[in-house]
């Protein structure tokens, strides 16, 4: 691996030191605690005797992940810093991204990092959701410019397999599994963003069942390269005279490319009329995308009319895990560098007992100092809390899509729907506030450019924004799912919660952590009371104006109740002296649970104050006092 | 003033629509409210009465900020993108910067931006610092990375004019002055951070009262550039034999060229060996200075041997005053950017009483949704908040430095001392939680380089770590002030809070806040309680382990009290009816500071049981649980 080193020369006296300070860390992600989420917390050997998975056990999905960490050490990681130096960009209309692209897609294509969910009979693995997102959380942490490239691909194949017709399937799917072509989500428009009842993208029946496709779209991830032979892009539009809102919109295939008759390929009229050059994931590229500019671009109806955001929105649980994936990832990066630093920089004294340093001592390292110790720990609860989360919720969504009775299916599809508006959001606000830390690390060099935490503290800052920023996402959280079916959806949550609290109450040394999530609980409950008759006598202004005060609140708890969860194995783990990992491994996951009950999870006593307060000053009155 | 405008060409049906996004809002500052703060909750009129500004009068100063306004709209804002996308850089010894900085440094110096504060007799205008701060206010809000070249200039030569000799004086100032001559605060070396103690650049008494320089610095901002004829560094050496420790630091100044007798320059033998490429505030250089490579670097003693620090440390509350000041402007810019977006974006519709929205209407503004709006009011209170607290440090200080009797300058550098960390920190911290928050007000544009609220986002993110990073502020405000002559600092401090208390109680609308307040101030007691006794029994690293998070907590009451004695001025306004300002500006006022007691002050619940737990989790045991 390539290990890159800032060189700073010194001179004493008559001497001249050379100072290297490794830039960048060597490690971006711990596997042993991955597998530790996977396997020992939540249970992944367990899924394997469901029907789809039955060809797996422990030993080979290991070796996917052991291939995936090395692929990613040898093709991602030595990478990152030269993606954010020579972004993607577009010229001439075409786009030119970074030479890893076309590795990422087609050396990944053939291990299997786009195919690896699907059916076998389509060229994929089976492989359980917790394991492809295990695995492409390593690949997102080594260089989360990279994932992304494959990551719409298999989403735009998904929405293919599930809801087109098997021709078309034909046509676009396995050269989107290979790698070969691209493939793209395209839901944005200028005057239609987190408004998706605004598209304007228009489409025409015309003929051999084809649609004539006219319009924009813009912020479109992985748009174009100058690798991709084809990329297959998935189009949100309105059949001429469909109605207004989010009930009229269509789902179309718009490849960049058609097929014709004899194999080749042709123009389909799709231009990359502009990219948006950004603060962060500058190798990841956003296009501004322009259909029918010269009246012939043909776009293939996904399924039926007017069900496109439905087509959508069942992928969205995806997705948004892979957003949470992905933050988190970075996150994890980021705590491996700081971790670094601080493990090799001299500074400062220990202070003695009368408050002073005694400077005839040499310096401590700076991980002895407990405000340094506090930064790191509380990236370390943010990246493992995170981590265990967004597992949870691949569990949850492999339970429901192998559910062996609709009660089944039912339970752990509301369990997702419950919680996935916190696992994508915790992990990107959390995780931006983790790297803000790993960046304090470091001091003054955080802030510059030869070390790679303040591209972590870049890049990561662009997941509270897509697939739906915070704002919608805590609009989700309070508006949708907290009612949904008349509190039912809470009501289990809760339950699986109280399940977590009563086993850690068998344990003497978390007795008080478990209280103490109990009591959280009891305060949500309160927190509602006080809000709910608003939405009841319809005031839903009100009810949602602190949305998102409520998404940190929940998210808090939601995290709380994922390290009791792995506090209670790793205490199981002492007691039991399991051998599978140092005692070391099982105490600094205890520490760091303490970390989060004693530093994080007290922010939920001021967030219910928030929340509780009859102010709404927030909400518009007739004078404008925003001046 | 050039106005940058964002295109996005959309095609509705055949039309092809061209929407035009400002991408820099027009404002950067609102001056009413800045002299709002000077004039009427600081009282700066006040002040005029002592014999040093006796010169001065509301208009005189008035017209001051006005052509410091008309300076920064035409010489500053419209390159505020510019100097980001072209940053300084270094090469072959030399340190190119934007053409602005010789407009900044020689307009500036002409217009008196880096004389101003000083006495008549050297060419100064005897402002006071509150009006400096207004003004350099102004200029950073307009454009953070040009006014730090005239404010080290500045600070170098106060060194110079407090300690150094007549002749040293005469020889460099009225160059610094008038920004022919730049000037820099050299400290850091790169085993030599956070940690002074550790200085090992090195001073050999040598012929005609000079010294032999020779060492390295690092961090040094406007080390060099071309438009400048000569650099003056004030440099912390040891003098050979001194004592190890802070103690054995002396100060010298160091031109990077010397005098001739004929007045012609000749080099010093101080070279530039590198330069820092940054994340933010790319147009303010930050150099790798080498001295004496050739055993030829002079430097002059200022005042003593072995009082460097001490020097250095009286001019560090003004230090820290601007590093505040820069932060609260940096906000400011942000905050009108993103309220501008905010006011001009359709986007989303308001809930109907049954909770769906009714796309029969058109959309919203953004500024409609609660959600936006308290984006927008987190960073009024914030800008605002943080604005008024560095007036009042620049008040204490001219206080102290105009005070009449010894008692009045003992109460006004002690209450400048109290709240000296905070004026660093919070509007560091809070202003760059402030500008986060403005940049998701734009949604996916907040993260495109297009628009300016991400480069905001990376400039401001300097401020927590120079001038002392934020964990070093808050062991100075917990460690020493806080302790300070046994408590009476404090007592100080809160019987001032208390005033405010008192006043803001006889008006009926703002009692409550003024209950709250106080109940903060019992809660602060309350915490110091549990923590002092870890300080007497000599456990002064537990005692300081939280010190961020108590640096935290006390913020909010000092800025909750700032906000309080707006409330009190603005509600006296309305209610005699007062037309210096319009009654919506100070309905803004009090609205704001709603804002700021309902959303920010109940954080300090939180903080205070995090505080008072007796957790030790951040404090190294033996086994490291960091891994």
């Amino acid at each position: 691996m390539v290990t890159h080193y800032f060189c700073l020369t010194i001179i004493i006296g008559k001497l001249r030191h050379q100072i290297l300070y490794k830039i960048m860390s060597d490690k971006y992600i711990d596997i042993d605690t991955l597998k530790y989420m996977l396997y020992d917390i939540h249970k992944l050997e367990n899924l394997l005797d469901r029907e789809r998975f039955v060809d797996h056990d422990k030993e080979s999905l290991d070796m996917f992940l052991d291939s995936t960490k090395d692929f990613a050490d040898r093709e991602l990681f030595p990478f990152i810093k030269e993606m954010d130096e020579r972004p993607a960009y577009h010229k001439d209309g075409k786009v030119f991204v970074h030479r890893q692209v076309e590795t990422m897609m087609k050396k990944g294509g053939e291990l299997g990092f786009i195919s690896a969910p699907f059916d076998y009979d389509i060229g994929g693995m089976q492989i359980p959701l917790m394991v492809h997102t295990a695995a492409t959380y390593i690949l997102d942490a080594a260089n989360n410019h990279l994932p992304g490239y494959a990551g719409l691909t298999q989403g735009a194949a998904e929405l293919i397999i599930h809801f087109a017709s098997k021709d078309l399937l034909e046509i676009f799917v396995p050269n989107m599994l290979s790698g070969k072509w691209g493939g793209t989500m395209c839901l944005t428009e200028s005057q239609s963003g987190s408004s998706l009842s605004e598209i304007a993208t228009k489409a025409i029946p015309s003929q051999n069942g084809c649609y004539k496709i006219s319009g924009q779209k813009i912020f479109i991830s992985g748009g174009d390269n100058q690798y991709a032979e084809n990329i297959v892009h998935l189009v949100l539009a309105r059949v001429e005279g469909a109605s207004k809102g989010t009930k009229g919109i269509s789902l179309f295939i718009v490849p960049k490319n058609r097929n014709n008759s004899d194999g080749s390929l042709s123009s389909n009229d799709v231009t990359t009329v502009a990219d948006f050059q950004k603060m962060g994931q500058k190798g990841y590229c956003t296009t501004h995308l322009s259909f029918g500019d010269k009246e012939d671009c043909q776009g293939w109806l996904v399924g039926e009319e007017n069900q496109g955001l439905n087509y959508m929105f069942l992928m969205m649980n995806a997705a948004r895990i892979a957003v949470g994936r992905a933050s988190s990832a970075i996150a994890s990066a980021a705590y491996y560098a700081s971790l670094q630093y601080a493990n090799e920089r001299p500074q400062g004294r220990k202070l003695t007992n009368n408050g002073k340093k005694n400077i005839e001592q040499s310096q401590s390292l700076i991980i002895e100092h407990p405000d340094v110790r506090r930064m790191l720990l509380l990236q370390k609860a943010v990246v493992e809390g995170s981590m265990s989360l967004v597992l949870l919720a691949a569990k949850y969504y492999d339970l429901e899509n192998t559910a062996k009775s609709k009660e089944e299916r039912i339970k752990y599809n509301t369990l997702l729907e419950m919680i996935i508006p916190v696992v994508k959001t915790y992990p990107s606000e959390a995780g931006a506030y983790s790297v803000n830390n790993g960046l304090q690390v470091l001091g003054g060099y955080g802030f510059c450019s030869d070390f790679i935490l303040q591209q972590y503290y870049r890049d990561i800052r662009i997941s509270s924004i897509y697939e739906g920023t915070t704002g919608i996402q805590s609009q989700d959280l309070l508006g949708r799912k907290i009612t949904m079916n008349n509190g039912e959806g809470l009501k289990l949550l809760l339950a699986e919660i109280l399940l977590t609290v009563k086993k850690a109450n068998d344990f003497p040394e978390l007795k008080n952590y478990a209280d103490s999530l109990n009591q959280k609980l009891m305060l949500s409950e309160k927190v509602l009371k006080i809000l709910m008759p608003h939405a009841l006598k319809g005031d839903f202004e009100k009810y949602l104006a602190d949305a998102s005060v409520f998404m940190e609140f929940f998210s808090l708890i939601i995290v709380g109740w994922n390290w009791l969860e792995i506090a209670i194995n790793s205490q199981e783990s002492l007691n039991i002296k399991n051998n599978k990992y140092s005692n070391i491994f099982y105490k600094s996951k205890i520490e760091t649970m303490k970390y989060f009950f004693d530093y994080e999870l007290p922010k939920t006593v001021s967030q219910s104050e928030i929340l509780m307060n009859p102010s709404s000053v927030t909400i518009k009155k007739e004078e404008e006092i925003l001046i």
